[in-house]
């Protein structure tokens, strides 16, 4: 049995803190691991800088490239969010004050001292035929507008978001994976490990050299669908590192 | 004197273990920050696949969009490391065993009890016309072609070679920039922020919320090349937030 086809999604991270080295972004890896485990193909990502004409072409690009789109930052309440707008623009919709992200706000704030200014009103503004995704964190809901999807970028209500829209996409078959970490460097075992990737044209076989003397090796991730093919690759590679006298271990 | 302009740069990180989830990326952080203490503007990440069109693809695009391209990872030994060739065919020119390369890399491993075998001997696999980036951890050359730097994915060699290419680069203005950390949500301060910000369009205004509860608030990082202007916004920032009793600490 063929395994199906993967759905493919990239990952568009909006925000002048990431270009100007300010904050190390921790979105990525999460979104590239939940999409791992459910058969999405993380094809690429991308970072842009809060300035409009730059996210509007990004969404229209990435959007109409890959079969999802996630991103993250810039829908909050200040002169900077200006991702909303953009997703709309890129898709050529207007926003529009969305009713339910309304009430959602004003039942957050409400009994509190937190009053629902003009600026936090800003974040119930949706692109007309989105719906929202809820934001169990702080009320202020993201949206999917047909398959763009648009997240918070503070990595706490980001992770709530996309928890809640994970049902949303549709699932491919989901990737193996083996680990073996090899105390040698990479230029040890590259040819026949070559070898063995030619052989193997259906596993993603990743060389991750690592170099924390004295702590010198290599990692070496083999990823398939198909688990037979993922074992026998596996086995190919534990035959040369074991001729090699590569001493390694299997991480699970 | 209008400050000259700050030259561009975007940065590719090449890597399926990125995409995977597998590896958190620490090099953006780190070229981010080097840029701007530069004053290089830092305008676009892309992350892609080990793919050869979409590497080759990458490499043209933003070779062409912005001054400067940094690219990290990829250029190892092993089977997946292909981003040599891929900047190569980009950049329309063949890839030639390069006598310099070479003799790093048998200086390296002489007198050592490893072997300058098939596979490292890629390694020596460089642009015609390209220059040498030293290695000064484990020899084997990055380079530059053109307007391309091509880089080692591995973080500790990556900030070496970026160290001993930072002066090729022509600098911009330097950013100066202020931050303020104001213990309130975005929403209070949102449209005092909005009005500052259509005042000092020549001064970059981030608002940043924090979400570590009980610890809530909002970073303000103000960034402008003219240090009269920055002094100015943010004294006009100082106004507004002890008018509106939200407490602040500035930091260095």
């Amino acid at each position: 049995m063929p395994p199906q086809e993967a759905p493919t999604a990239a990952m568009l991270v909006i925000g002048n803190e990431i270009l100007s080295g300010r904050t190390q972004d921790k979105n990525v890896v999460h979104v590239a691991k939940r999409m791992s485990d459910l058969g999405v193909r993380l094809s690429e990502v991308r970072v842009v800088p809060d300035v409009r004409d730059r996210i509007v072409a990004a969404v229209r690009e990435l959007s109409s490239a890959w079969d999802y789109l996630i991103t993250t930052g810039g829908i909050g309440p200040t002169h900077d969010d200006i991702t909303t707008e953009c997703v709309a623009a890129a898709m050529g919709v207007e926003v529009e004050r969305n009713a339910e992200a309304h009430r959602r706000l004003r039942a957050h704030y409400e009994g509190t001292e937190i009053e629902l200014n003009e600026a936090r009103l800003r974040m119930a503004n949706i692109p007309v035929g989105a719906t929202l995704i809820d934001n169990p964190v702080s009320a202020a809901p993201g949206f999917r507008l047909a398959n763009v999807f648009v997240l918070a970028g503070v990595p706490a209500i980001m992770k709530a978001m996309l928890a809640v829209l994970e049902p949303q996409l549709v699932r491919g078959p989901p990737l193996r994976s083996r680990t073996l970490v090899v105390s040698r460097p990479e230029g040890l075992i590259a040819g026949d490990l070559a070898a063995v990737a030619a052989e193997y044209p259906d596993v993603d076989i990743g060389s991750y050299p690592f170099y924390r003397p004295p702590d010198i090796g290599t990692s070496l991730v083999l990823r398939a669908a198909d688990p037979d093919r993922l074992d026998q690759c596996a086995d190919a590679v534990r035959r040369f590192l074991t001729r090699l006298g590569a001493p390694f271990r299997e991480e699970p």
